[in-house]
């Protein structure tokens, strides 16, 4: 018997989120029937996240067990074979037996990515979320910054799950934007559609989550960045505990699972 | 009656070209369509270039002649309103009367993107041709280099057309490579999949071209990269103005038509 570890990156689009469902399609079953595919039995396929519909995986990390006599590292090349074009892996490798991609992940790193323009980005439509009036992004990175440090997020929690606690310790939260590159090329004048396009990118860096927490963390962000919460609310907004005082959930589509942290220090890396 | 230039960008996935056609959607033809829903009057709507089936328009430039009252720089707004989310207007303006896209162009800049690596990139899927063998990137640099320059470019045409010669400038020619980010993040070690990912980006800038001009030199550098064409054989391949000497016609998903060079020298940008 040996555990493998997959690092995978999926476009989430067509999935309804990580967690196998009997009656939908979803990335973690799409891995085990790859997995049963390739190795002619069944292994439970455990994920580092239970990301939602429509989340897409830039850099998500799975392991499973199996007593196959395929090498662990030729795993990513047998499982391409067989998974959509939308799951890819990356990268496979044998851990020691103990490893588990829940509990041996550190922290995680989520981007959210907000295309700020009155028209479309044909090619980004699936993977930001358009917002199509000007943003205070000064605003934002100010609002960011707040939610640094270990706090109660109780107020940016969708409902009350199982968990024991609901205090999180996010490490970075910080606003990036870029001037759209059709623009810097272009001819583009300002007047056309009254302001220019900016790629805006949140990034949050935390040991775990709550709930659609980054989702709403970000709808507060965008709320901020729309002027209708002032960033030194995010303050109030942590020490009230009242959900409803923070911003919406954001949709799912701009969300990446960017990188995830394991700690390799208990489970030396197996060569095979 | 006034002259509108509209800078469009499109995901070329689910058309079968610029070109209007009776039985297939095209992008021209949606525009047209578009253009025919605001003004209530059909106009024909003149484009830069005839991109082939499945190439993607990052910043192409069409106009179209019409007496509306709508002023030419809120035809993006109007236009993007009930245009489909693949195909979007930058911007828009009035120019010349005499302006013509087709005419007006004085070089256009093509890129092609490949994504090198024995994996396949979920996000990227539709938009890079993938090559699962490692590439000689330095060896396709330098058979890039040798198309710069005033050709006769009949080994690299698909089929006699109408033009009165097949003599085309090419301005700049060349080949850029980056690590794929989630290698750089990431812990990948290049013995799981036999090497590192690249993403490889073939950049072209000519006065104009002939019919799959751009696919077949790709093609055949793409035959450079694998060490079956010698990068010196190029010089020989134009001389020689066989089409059967130079490498297979690319695939058109990674193509974009990039940038496209307007002489408004003749025709003095209109405000309104």
């Amino acid at each position: 018997m040996k555990n493998v570890l997959l690092r995978i990156q999926y476009d989430g689009t067509n999935y309804h989120g990580w967690q196998r469902q009997k009656n939908a399609i979803t990335v973690q079953g799409r891995i085990e029937n790859a997995v049963k595919e390739v190795t002619h039995k069944f292994s439970e396929v455990v994920g580092c996240s239970r990301t939602d519909a429509g989340v897409h995986g830039f850099d998500y990390v799975c392991n499973f067990l199996t007593d196959s006599r395929i090498p662990s590292n030729k795993f990513s090349k047998v499982l391409n074979v067989v998974l959509p074009e939308d799951i890819s892996v990356i990268e496979s490798f044998e851990v020691d037996l103990k490893f588990n991609s829940r509990f041996c992940v550190t922290k995680k790193t989520y981007s959210y990515r907000i295309w700020n323009s009155f028209m479309c980005n044909p090619f980004l439509r699936k993977y930001s979320l358009k917002i199509p009036k000007k943003m205070n992004i000064l605003n934002m990175k100010t609002a960011a910054s707040f939610f640094i440090g270990t706090h109660d997020f109780v107020s940016f929690m969708s409902s009350h799950g199982q968990q024991l606690t609901t205090e999180r310790t996010i490490y970075d939260c910080f606003v990036v934007f870029e001037r759209s590159k059709e623009i810097k090329n272009g001819l583009f004048k300002s007047e056309t559609n009254c302001f220019e396009p900016y790629l805006i990118e949140i990034k949050i860096c935390a040991n775990s989550y709550l709930y659609n927490m980054v989702r709403i963390i970000v709808g507060t962000l965008i709320e901020v960045g729309r002027g209708k919460i002032a960033p030194e609310l995010i303050k109030s907004i942590l020490i009230a505990k009242n959900r409803d005082l923070a911003g919406p959930t954001a949709p799912p589509h701009g969300l990446f699972l960017e990188k995830v942290f394991v700690d390799f220090s208990k489970f030396s890396r197996e060569k095979n």
